[in-house]
């Protein structure tokens, strides 16, 4: 296993459904926040995970703190656009943890202040408050991260 | 500007959808080549553009050979899971372009094989024929240009 990509209550299944697909070519593992906005049964999800789904190692948690509580010794990196760090500035090693907050409204205060060394942020121009897809995000962070790994058995 | 990106023929109007917020967001110039699997008008695709479809730098074409005729001078990547080298370890310039071809299929083997030098794919694990969702290759691979150029006005 490469990386940990954990969404934090996400609210479109057709996100959820490619950051899955991604998962699973990575040989990363996918950690899912409730309340999900969907649910996994639903044929968006599926549909836009294509037939990865079946391949993808897939935990849910009650809580975040349920999460942190499970990997109390794993170093964790939060996606906000409240970050002074860029994604790209920071050094990941595998089984790295990588958090990403809900479509609407990102990461709530209360973890991105946990802590700011670990927030990073992708670079965009300077035209609106929106960003990027929440499944594009994940995919620029994870393979930033990957390529610093040298890519693992990938080819 | 800082990059133009090219699908050739697109399918599915949420990829260009969210390919073209990608686009705005990074300063990028899209090129759409005709036939599209789908109207400009469709709402998938203006729901997916969300309100960055009025800022976003577009031309359609007729064929691939018009942008070609366009871009003598310019310098063409080709994105496919038949390349040779990685995404990573060709060296991008500002004004340079990245031609994708279709969901189902990819690009042509004609294109393709046009300039093999110039082929670039993203790593994956092998464990299918499948990959990467289209809009999330776009991201990687943009965004990996754009660090190579250190993100122009970018922030």
């Amino acid at each position: 296993m490469s990386l940990n990509i954990v969404l934090f209550q996400p609210e479109i299944p057709q996100n959820t459904g490619n950051i899955a697909r991604t998962c699973v070519l990575t040989n990363s593992k996918l950690h899912l926040i409730k309340p999900l906005g969907f649910s996994l049964d639903e044929k968006q999800v599926r549909r836009a995970g294509l037939d990865y789904w079946q391949y993808l190692d897939l935990t849910i948690y009650e809580s975040y703190e349920e999460l942190r509580e499970k990997y109390k010794n794993s170093t964790f990196y939060f996606s906000t656009t409240h970050a002074k760090n860029f994604y790209h500035q920071v050094e990941y090693k595998e089984g790295d943890f990588v958090v990403f907050g809900r479509e609407s409204s990102g990461l709530p205060e209360v973890i991105r202040e946990s802590d700011p060394e670990r927030c990073i942020k992708v670079p965009m121009i300077n035209t609106t408050t929106r960003s990027l897809n929440l499944s594009n995000t994940v995919s620029i962070v994870a393979y930033e991260a990957l390529r610093q790994m040298d890519f693992p058995n990938m080819k």
